[in-house]
């Protein structure tokens, strides 16, 4: 993600020889360091970022969502994966080395350094930005071969960027129960239970979206993300809420957060400067008893893990506000399926509209974007898109994370097929759809792979498994139609998706890679979209956000119970690129019954809304397929 | 698996007396301990046990294959999981508390140690049969509780075990290149150029399998597993082997290993007595230059691990002995084939002879296992069983590792349900076979989950999938038939399978847990084996030995390849217990497909062998399907 940026290098020499120097400034540190690492993060570990957070973009030029970049006195080199080889290779200068990881040849972050830092050298990292398992490996890598990790306070790319922006501090949006379902309050209360339950005497909130949903509140501080810049410690009886004070001058914000008029004690937020989380929580460590236990994410910044005493840590890699965020309650998911037609409304009406004006060769990716976006800004709680829109035609729709751009712009055409990756904020839910089209005739191969990719989705869609499955379980569904005729996609098959949070969130999710994901829960909302992709010439994806649902099929074993989804996602899936040979009979019925759901929930918004060509268009796309 | 027992409890009361006074007694230790821990492995973490490692049992009497003992001043306890809770109940007396994993309330034995230790006690176990990760797990657990972990190098069990068996040294069976498709020299030069390539200069071998593998030698030290005690220590230019020298005395050994005439200097094997690798491993370690390394597995014991010193060690979760064995090469597919035909012969004789036996009322599990046994071993190049036959009617068939004793010897009947898990170990490869029928008339409920299960299984062995794809990722496709009706099964779908080596060997499997296996490869053989069991009614099992082939599907995804499975367990799948109405097309194909291989390839066999009842029952058994 990121700004945007011509695929032009960013010219490094000057901004290079400044920081060399300051990595040898004693007004930053005591000893020159020999190497200074710049991760990808902020210091929340958000997957987006506030454009002050961008330095590692800053200091290379690269502006893709995963890197990190290592200067030394002598070299600067960047790693990242697969999906940016060609984009990092495109937006650095020449004073930079591109580390391809995942290829066999490819150093480690820490063999490299290794390899070029000269006897007992010193490598600098600022802890805000670096998580501590991250920092724990380095470290000892580096240890081993008789260097040293240091922690920079002062962030050295801050110190040389002259214009960095401020960090954001946008209004504050507090939402009622209407939305929420429960008040903070509530949730403050089943945090305390769940900490009673394993005897933790402090959580220390570092996720944005954790401490958005926590307090009812929302910000937007990072593009897409309706977050805001906090940290929140809680204690059985304390709550302390980080964040910039003149945010809280707002009286709706105050009187939700009860500031004035605390209700019960325990409930009382005290607020203070979010740069000040570091000594606070130092306080409450020094005042710990001896078997006081303190709960953060393992993904928590280095310098606030490293606060607390190993003695008293407990490192967990999701935190109970992360679990309790990923299952949604009756309203949140009634706010889901609001906004998911609000979407559907909007995205019938664009490719109504696309039918009729694509013939006139006057439509473009990145107008076909900005229409989408207009439409959806048309319905009701609109707040922003909820990612970039990936709008690809032909070629393009190949590249996974496409975002069109001037230069790489192409006319939607009656030749090629268009995949449209989109999704908004509503402030009752968050969406994200895939629909591939041809506004033409498909080829056999089009047609064929397509229904692979359909097959796949209905998988999963439709798949039924036992309570306590983990997504990861489900994935191979997703590829089963593909595998047999040899083909594949190299991508997982789902996230988890926000209730007008991030649009990928934690801890579920459906992918081939067994990272610990956690077991999928009636309410849980994940997207389903797998995909085929064939270089330079096209790109499948069919994608909904689907909700885990109670199934109850013929037997229970073991009393167990089991689970399936149910599409919120209600946009047509174009039949004419459908090989309806290659369907099952339950999958035919499937792809019916589905339509019939479209038809009949996004026809009655798009008559009560009187937008009648999207309508007609609905209805038509919509009929049986036999 | 261990030695039978009958299922009264063992009386430990002198014995825990004994073990307690031991750890008091300065002969062994220097302080007095508080706490004793008896792990389940030996010194090679083997599946199976020889009579003189099983010193967990032998000190509280359970026989499982899965448990830790720990012995405090005042109590005693064994931890073992689900499979074993009523075993474990019956086998140990009232001095000891079991400790049921898995379950919520139950304390990990670090937890419960801590909880009945006396502050600043010494917790001692044998570092030879406990793993390096193990200890180290274990070590900072009481360390952070202000206790501490030492090694007992004496075993406090054989130090009170009066009649404890010697250690087996039975005779070696030399396999030649007919058997094994490759010299020891050969493997040995393919293992010192996967250690250039790693820049490893010393591989210590640990695992039995691999040492046997390694040096085309048979043992039967331990019952079912063709192996023998043994470490190796591999260099560049030079190989160690240790084992009891007295083995060596016969020429055919001292020949296979050219002790008297190596051909070349860096293939000349110095063999020394087992117990010495210690001593050996030592003075290799304090020769080793500045940068050399030596790989070790990760589940060696910690007392040969912590011999090589931090800065050399590279503990690794698959050696590169393991990963070679397991893909086979065509002599031994052509071997693993072999012995599958006559498998075949000797079941069928067996379903025949059933078939006319079981109507007198006269043949029990015992004696159906018994009778499997004798027909295996007229086949030719029999060794013995690979594992314990599991052979059970009715209600026992839902106990997933049941094996018949006398006083739960159900007789078979045209009544209740018959399943056999059983395979034989024969010098040309390891078989391992379930076949679950009904000799009178299913209910429609048990051949309704008979038909999933079958489903599940044709699912995996039919499946295509691309190169490089771990097994774990179609475990679902096992499970895909049973989840839809709400039922599942509590186990893995398979496990990697041994030439004539251990009947579970790693590192690939197919299982929903996802521990680290690794990508299936053309030549490794599995197991496919989904089950479903009725607790108290019945239990159903359909697996096959298959081999991962090569597939040719229509497309070829970035030239990866693609991957199946080939049954080498060639025995009907009994129609009798198939729903045929709930068989899509595809899979009434396979059945009759595979019927077909069945008749062709094990009729001419029996042909062969004149076996002229069993060739009528395996004609009709595998009439094709509607």
């Amino acid at each position: 993600m990121g700004s945007d940026a011509a695929m032009s290098p960013k010219i490094t020499v000057e901004l290079l020889r400044q920081l060399r120097q300051a990595m040898r400034n004693t007004k930053y540190i005591a000893e020159p360091i020999q190497a200074y690492i710049v991760p990808s993060g902020d210091a929340h570990q958000s997957e987006n970022l506030a454009p002050c957070d961008c330095r590692r973009e800053f200091i290379c030029g690269f502006n893709g969502s995963a890197g990190t970049a290592i200067v030394t006195e002598k070299h600067a080199a960047m790693w990242t994966d697969g999906r940016y080889f060609l984009q990092a290779s495109q937006q650095m200068d020449n004073n930079w080395t591109l580390m391809k990881m995942g290829l066999k040849e490819t150093l480690s972050q820490e063999d490299w350094l290794i390899s070029v830092l000269p006897e007992n050298s010193t490598v600098g990292v600022d802890p805000w930005i670096i998580a501590a398992d991250q920092w724990k490996n380095m470290s000892k890598a580096l240890a081993g071969a008789g260097h040293s990790l240091v922690a920079v306070q002062d962030n050295l790319i801050d110190a040389i960027w002259m214009d960095r922006p401020t960090r954001p501090s946008t209004q504050l949006l507090t939402l009622g129960l209407g939305f929420t379902g429960l008040t903070w309050q509530d949730k403050m209360t089943a945090l305390r239970s769940k900490m009673a339950e394993r005897k933790i005497s402090w959580f220390v909130a570092t996720a944005l979206d954790e401490i958005a949903w926590l307090f009812n509140l929302r910000g937007s501080d990072i593009e897409y993300d309706p977050v805001f810049f906090a940290y929140a410690i809680v204690g059985m009886n304390t709550i302390r809420l980080f964040l910039d004070i003149k945010r809280l001058a707002v009286p709706t914000v105050r009187e939700h957060l009860q500031l004035d008029t605390p209700s019960k004690a325990e409930l009382s937020v005290q607020t203070a400067p979010y740069e000040s989380v570091f000594t606070e929580l130092q306080a409450v460590c020094a005042s710990l008893g001896p078997k006081e236990k303190v709960w953060i994410s393992d993904k928590a910044s280095c310098a606030l893990t490293q606060v607390i005493p190993k003695a008293h840590r407990t490192l967990i890699p999701y935190t109970p506000l992360c679990l309790a965020k990923a299952v949604k309650n009756a309203t949140e998911i009634q706010g889901m399926k609001m906004a998911h037609i609000k979407d559907a409304v909007a995205l019938c009406e664009l490719f109504a509209w696309l039918e009729k004006e694509i013939p006139k060769g006057t439509v473009t990716e990145i107008s076909a974007a900005d229409k989408a976006e207009e439409l959806r800004s048309q319905q009701k709680d609109f707040v922003g898109l909820s990612f970039p829109s990936i709008s690809s035609v032909g070629p393009n729709g190949a590249i996974i994370h496409y975002k069109p751009l001037p230069e790489t712009n192409r006319t939607l055409s009656l030749n090629e097929i268009y995949l449209l990756d989109s999704g908004a904020q509503y402030i009752d839910g968050t969406t994200d759809v895939t629909r591939t089209m041809h506004f033409g005739s498909p080829s056999a191969y089009e047609k064929e792979t397509f229904t692979y990719v359909l097959k796949g989705h209905i998988a999963v869609s439709a798949a039924i498994f036992p309570n306590g499955t983990k997504g990861h379980l489900l994935d191979s569904f997703a590829r089963q139609a593909l595998w047999e005729s040899g083909l594949d996609y190299l991508h997982g098959t789902g996230h988890g998706v926000g209730c007008f949070l991030n649009v990928h969130e934690g801890p579920c999710g459906i992918s081939y890679k067994t990272f610990a994901d956690e077991p999928l829960e009636a309410g849980m909302i994940v997207s389903d979209e797998p995909g085929y992709y064939e270089d330079g010439l096209f790109g499948i994806r069919i994608e909904n956000v689907v909700l885990v649902v109670p199934a109850k099929p013929k037997y229970n074993y073991r009393n167990k119970g089991s689970l399936t989804f149910e599409p919120l996602t209600l946009v047509p899936i174009q039949a004419k690129m459908v090989n309806t040979d290659l369907l099952t009979q339950k999958e035919r019925d499937w792809v019916n019954e589905y339509h019939r759901q479209c038809r009949e929930t996004i026809g009655a918004e798009l008559d009560r809304q009187g937008r009648k060509e999207a309508l007609d268009w609905l209805i038509r796309e919509t009929q049986p397929i036999a």
